[in-house]
């Protein structure tokens, strides 16, 4: 399994390669922006997980491509931003400084202004997909991306920082700042792969627990790892006053409810008889890693 | 027609009002300043654009409303990151103060993306359109909104300030950071309305001409309006070094060359006919404009 992730990565890799513009398109300090965060790497989880869905729904994990590809590159924007001075204010992203360390405040700014807009781009263009599939990949994204989505809980987090530790509130972020885009991978690849209704809703919940699951052993991970193995600063979270996992349970705690996710997750693969996929193996990852 | 013009602004003010998240929904404040900078206000020229775009190539006006509404969140989340500290710096826009002097900078930022990101929603979910339409309405709009684009074009002003006045420089900011999103207008409203291939390039020939004259017309506004009239700070461009067609081509050169791609426009309206639609009416308002 670990031989057909390095073996999908590189394939992600290479159509991010192809398809991102030219260095050298005008402007190029933009589009070199743009690629030094993308190309920066790190798991290429959300394209894995899609790839991983669109084959366990039936479908050749080639036609997830693009729509896999344009979810990393929301992921990416996403990262370029919440390392902004006015957001989280981070030097350190995936072992290397972050964009605007790099490229400065404002072409960070509208490298990941450009990103988004790719990525959109990508999924209404996806080939091998009907025009249907096109625009629903789009209004998936779209939504797991949005105010209701992936932004509203950057927000969410944002005004929770320094408040008092609150279940509700935590659960709220997880959801929608990590959860959201994750259980969008697994819908595109279920709807790129011609999945049924049945399918990609199964694809949904899968996503929800492995989502959470995610985001608890993050938030473990940020008061446990060191830097090297997280490529990015440890204990910042805890440090800035984040409302994290831990802060709400406690170090055992958030493990616990780790674990539960992940039970969770394992229950929806084996109503499905997925457990032998590549998404069950993903599965599998997601909730084990060290980084 | 001005007439005409108001009823439309009304009926994209309402579909605006009713299809942006409630402020009431979670996490209102973001909801907030999503609706504080689109509720603004403004000339809501791309939308009215669009609409009579679509008129123009013989559809119903309401069936480009989503797009036209989709295009005016693309404008305003543009205007909100514009105005950031870390770009122009600008406190003032509509004859208001800015989203982030209000709600600050980091939910500005995401207050920007998440306009974004739902102006593709709309774009790919437009009732009235198929599938087909829906999934080139994204593509038209991203393609004039990215790298290659309307952001394009920011990076583009950003480095050519301070810089020496430069023809093609300005060429370039002039048609990707004003003009292509205006070019997209035109063109969604003849994709929603059904257009032939013909009809949609005459759109977009149309539009980079109205472009081109909207921005020299806005650079010798900057030179000669007042604060009250302008609804922004007047000589700021100037002030800060930016790049302007007065800068290159002195006040006359620039009222010259307003005047040519004005005479341009109206040589593509006449050629399909199009001189006394509503399209010719709003070429005449763009051209004529002094706010």
């Amino acid at each position: 399994m670990k031989d057909t992730f390095s073996t999908q990565r590189r394939t992600i890799d290479a159509y991010l390669d192809q398809h991102l513009p030219p260095a050298a398109a005008p402007p190029a300090r933009l589009h070199e922006a743009m690629r030094y965060s993308v190309m920066a790497g790190g798991k290429r989880l959300r394209p894995l997980l899609a790839l991983a869905a669109c084959e366990a729904v039936g479908g050749a994990a080639a036609v997830a491509l693009p729509a896999a590809c344009a979810i990393e590159l929301i992921h990416t924007y996403s990262l370029i931003h919440d390392d902004l001075p006015c957001m989280d204010d981070d030097d350190l992203r995936r072992g290397r400084p972050t964009c605007h360390k790099v490229y400065g405040e404002a072409l960070a700014l509208l490298a990941g202004d450009a990103l988004l807009t790719l990525a959109f781009s990508w999924l209404a263009s996806a080939h091998d997909c009907t025009a249907a599939q096109r625009a629903r990949l789009v209004c998936v994204a779209a939504r797991a991306a949005g105010s209701q989505g992936m932004v509203g809980g950057q927000v969410a987090d944002l005004e929770a920082t320094g408040q008092a530790p609150d279940e509700q509130r935590l659960a709220f972020v997880h959801t929608h700042k990590t959860g959201d885009l994750i259980t969008a991978s697994l819908q595109a690849g279920g709807i790129a792969g011609n999945g049924t209704d049945g399918q990609i809703a199964a694809l949904a919940a899968l996503g929800e627990q492995l989502g959470l699951a995610f985001q608890y052993v993050d938030d473990i991970l940020d008061c446990t790892a060191d830097a090297e193995t997280l490529g990015k600063t440890p204990g910042k979270d805890t440090a800035a006053g984040k409302l994290t996992a831990v802060a709400v349970y406690g170090l055992e705690g958030a493990r616990e409810r780790a674990t539960a996710h992940t039970a969770a997750a394992h229950a929806v693969l084996k109503a499905r008889n997925w457990q032998n996929t590549l998404l069950g193996a993903l599965a599998e990852y997601v909730t084990a890693r060290t980084s």
